[in-house]
């Protein structure tokens, strides 16, 4: 394909009531769908550093509890390996969760679509157990 | 640089056999090189929940085994702390083990190559036990 | 937005001087303001299979050592489960750290900066213990 290619910046702004998986598949797909981008490329950012980006299976809502409870084990809040707890003990661990999964995508659009298979749907996963504001960066690029 | 940026759009498709790694790395070069772009940036990603993509050495095969033992040990099959157990009991570690590392990658092009270094693969690393068809979208841009 | 979309790739060298984290987000946002470009995208690629990259809070570095804390205890050094030791003891949970982690990043540009959050720190994360020279590949691309 030759053409000419353009880009667009967008903002979304998610409030998280608690440890919680908010989805965006429909956000960022409305995006993708207003810029008319026929092919291109997707790539998602999350401005934060205690909650991730996940693209995961979008059937059963079990599956995001089973996450809950993997992660909760694997990083335990109240660690007493944990040394930086002025900001809560629920802080840290949040900070390695989101180490462990990732804070920006790159999706590919095809057929004015994102390149999504059947049962993959994009997740902000809020770590910290408190209602938080967050911000995610959308760029998208194509003809 | 400044020139007339171009794009293109591509999907390979692997079947798998069981759990393991299948390298990615040949096909994905030679997309870009019968791209003919000299400089530019490629975007490879996996459309599933339970496989992944993983730039890894692609030297010694004993690393590879390596990393099987050590997620096996981490997320094991079958663990009574998972609840959503109806797809097999190697379904939810095969979504964790997927949330854990990526589904997709951002590969700058050099020289009309793959800016890896030296030792990178990248890897299809399946996580389920049993054979699967997996599809891979390859975004290429650049001029 | 419409325009002339134009790319420039660069090369960052690092020589790490052990197991540590090395910021780089002078480094990185230093191209980006020299590349003039308003609105974009920057990947950032390493070229490595024992460091990561990593975008975390970059305000307390009792932070960073209570990743390295974490890492240390979840994939030890000399773990008797790997068979990969010819090249030390450190070299096995250095590959399974950076699977865990990652090795590329893309960060929005806007407003001819990077759109990082307000704690968001890029770092390169040296999982060899001893010192290692390290290259990094940036890819911009933007108007």
């Amino acid at each position: 394909m030759m053409g000419m290619l353009r880009q667009s910046l967008h903002e979304l702004s998610v409030t998280t009531r608690a440890r919680e998986f908010h989805e965006l598949t429909g956000a960022v797909a409305d995006l993708v769908t207003q810029s008319r981008l026929q092919t291109g490329l997707c790539t998602v950012h999350l401005q934060h550093t205690s909650a991730s980006l996940l693209i995961q299976e979008n059937a059963d809502p079990e599956v995001r509890r089973d996450f809950e409870r993997f992660f909760a084990r694997l990083v335990p809040d109240g660690d007493p390996l944990f040394e930086h707890t002025a900001e809560g003990d629920d802080d840290m661990p949040a900070h390695v969760r989101t180490a462990l999964t990732a804070v920006n995508l790159s999706i590919p659009i095809a057929s004015g679509r994102l390149a999504l298979g059947t049962w993959q749907g994009i997740y902000l996963w809020e770590h910290r157990t408190r209602s938080h504001r967050r911000r995610v960066t959308v760029h998208l690029l194509g003809e």
